[in-house]
């Protein structure tokens, strides 16, 4: 099956933007999403999102922004394919569905109805310092963490 | 202006099922929402959706149900006006939008995202027995008091 | 069945400018979609929008506008229910789902659009001085002969 | 600036089922578009699109597929992103969002809805075989003579 050769695509979920520490955890988050082999699917703007897509592009990742307006330029420079939705907030839906699990960084109302869209379909979250909703979110304290937590739960019995 | 004339539009959110205890919450929030002149949106389905329908219809109330797929057979019978989008749970985001306030009892991971996307547009939500996200939800005990802070933050100021 | 006892709903699409004359036409046309029992359902802005719904409320009908983007004021003043969607043109897409027929009048490529999903999910559309894209698209002059088409294809056998 | 850099977009569209002189055509209409420096975007289905996704992929070409349900095997296996959208054919609006140029061949309504989303926003769409709408539609008669104009339309100018 060729489907199965596909890379596992991991969703960056976070604030449009941020302080200067999370930048820097969200960079190290597309650095260690890029070198393990996974595709990195996020919002497209900045913030979290744009740090997060920088960390991955550093190290030759695969970076692809669901943009919420119409204009292509609304992308942050770090996005290879940018898919012009012009859904609005509405768009949150078509990253939780794409990605096989989310990675939560910070964030606000947006990336909590991320989390949410996630769980509702039945996927998982790895969050570092973002909304505490429930035991269900795994809560872990560094992107290397994160990681390993993504690569165990998209492991083994999901080849 | 002829927008101002319009009815506010009160958004109930909550799980597609519920026990009998919520959906009597339920129920008697719909009948509140209607005695009060609002409309009432949902996502038209069962659960707490069908019986704050049912309570709005009881009281000759209106009601909107904004169908997540294609068949308008998925709305419940006390929907006045099935609006079928076939967007999944993208069409969460149209309550969001369309509402003025929402109003959520209990509910899962959907309502979750609902809560988040009416905080993300800048609208309020009050809850009863649902999700503890923050302070910004506003918490209250029943459908009566739930309504008393909704006329208040829906009332002179925004006529 | 509840169901059963809902009014159809007639999607009336067409531009959102038009000339008076074409105006008049759409306006004609909201009266007898009022008048014969059904619900209107357009995209709620100006043009033929705007006139279909002042002729449906000029006889008391039923009005509902599926709004492209977030601002409740985008809705023309004779719309009952605007429903806020913020989709942009992807909203075109809930027009033909929650009609059970569409009246096209005049228009440009976003009333192309709407025919084009009319078709594409099996439903007709009767159209007078509208695109002439196939033999399908049901041809009429004036809106007592569209409404008279739509009364015999929604009739007997759809109740 | 970085945007710029970022390759053009070809939207490919067509029918989801073809006969094999059009899955010939829709082939050789995916190596020209790869072979340009084009990245493919389509439907991610069947027919027309599958054919233009293997044609893309035998000259080592770039494929986005924006898939209208929340199941990602209904990618056809030539794409590389399928972008999972669970909004049915809503879906259709971000392919003439996220493409600079729309490719037709044959296909039917949801072909023509493409068509028309893509002059709704200002975009262009060049046509083998397919929709005879007006004459803003770009006639052509095979894939090298379609890319040949869409080299024109996306070139100097457009850097």
């Amino acid at each position: 099956m060729f489907e199965s050769k596909r890379k596992r695509i991991v969703g960056l979920i976070g604030g449009g933007s941020c302080d200067e520490k999370t930048a820097q955890i969200a960079y190290n988050a597309g650095v260690e999403i890029a070198n393990r082999g996974y595709i990195l699917i996020c919002g497209g703007r900045a913030g979290v999102m744009e740090a997060g897509c920088r960390g991955a592009k550093s190290v030759n990742g695969i970076t692809i922004g669901i943009i919420p307006g119409t204009d292509p330029n609304e992308a942050n420079p770090y996005v290879d394919y940018p898919i012009i939705t012009g859904l609005g907030i509405a768009r949150n839906a078509i990253i939780a569905h794409t990605a096989h699990i989310g990675l939560a960084i910070n964030g606000a109302y947006g990336t909590l109805s991320e989390i949410a869209h996630f769980y509702n379909i039945g996927k998982k979250v790895v969050g570092i310092n973002t909304w505490d909703i429930s035991e269900d979110l795994i809560k872990c304290s560094s992107p290397v963490e994160a990681l390993e937590i993504i690569d165990r739960i998209l492991g083994v019995g999901n080849e």
